[in-house]
């Protein structure tokens, strides 16, 4: 097992190689190919997942037929619907991946097993839903005040990674533009 | 102190009287008046609010000095801007009381105290986190994929608690619509 999520543990809340021993047991590793569905939307969310090389997108389907991404996770991120996940609901969302990736799922039932079983990782999870939380009020904030140009440029300068790995449609998708309109602001940037 | 709180952190986590006086004596009571601000834009973060009776609302002012807010709280509710509050950095959000509210008030050092002393409150704040994360996804969704008439009516119409109470042009600053927009969808619903 990784100890990649040993460090990402690590750097929140601390525990030794014998805890984190306990911890990999309720995980298990997948590899999974480029545009394999991991979660469908209107059946019930059961899993939690942690990239450790890759990336995912989460998006739903409107009733024009228009996929729209709501979260990407690349290497180190966690995705899941978590309300869906807390409230053992249906989700309105699908988890793709967004290319080869390879992550540790865990499902809600052996979640709550670890909690119960290193409850110092409670910590752990508050501050992910507590980054995850902020970063999504701040996504609203451009969302609401930049034009579609400044979104863009905005999104390619302050995440980078994303910018480079996520195909264009994707981001399109995530950031409520056109893959056109994208296309156009690159052409534009690069003259 | 009110038994308010006691009873919101019993619905996720177990503490007894015993704890819940210990819990108590980090928080401070505070009565604030309508208008009155709480947090200012470009000041640190220092507080976390739990609205006892009342409502606040978090927003920014936009270039063209524009009010825009993205967070309420009502009875019940947790309220901080999540992301300076944990990185202990400069907001760029304004906290105000939408009405005379009743609130408990709690400082970054304060909490990080309480945690320690009592660690179950972690799995508390990780699912009110968790909560708020989900919401604000499923916000997304619905800004961009609703109509401005079914963005209305879809918050009226979940959340009716928040409509009855809260101001029309901060429900209309909420949802990214105008005043006078708001107006001209209530008077076709009455009509």
């Amino acid at each position: 097992m990784s100890t990649q999520l040993f460090s990402h543990i690590n750097t929140y809340v601390s525990i030794n190689n014998e805890d984190f021993e306990g911890i990999s047991s309720f995980f298990e590793f997948q590899n999974v190919s480029k545009k394999k569905t991991l979660m469908e939307a209107g059946t019930s969310c059961a899993y939690n997942y942690f990239v450790l090389q890759g990336c995912l997108h989460m998006y739903y389907t409107n009733e024009k037929g228009m996929e729209r991404t709501v979260q990407f996770a690349i290497d180190n991120w966690w995705m899941t619907d978590c309300l869906a996940y807390l409230k053992r609901t249906r989700t309105d969302f699908n988890i793709q991946a967004s290319e080869d990736t390879k992550l540790l799922s865990i499902s809600f039932e052996k979640q709550e097993q670890l909690l119960k079983a290193f409850p110092q990782l409670e910590r752990y999870f508050r501050i992910m839903y507590q980054i995850g939380y902020g970063a999504s009020i701040m996504k609203m904030k451009y969302l609401f005040d930049f034009s579609k140009e400044e979104i863009y440029l905005h999104f390619t300068e302050h995440y980078p990674d994303f910018a480079q790995r996520v195909p264009q449609y994707l981001i399109a998708s995530f950031l409520g533009l056109t893959p056109e309109y994208v296309s156009e602001i690159r052409a534009k940037k690069r003259s």
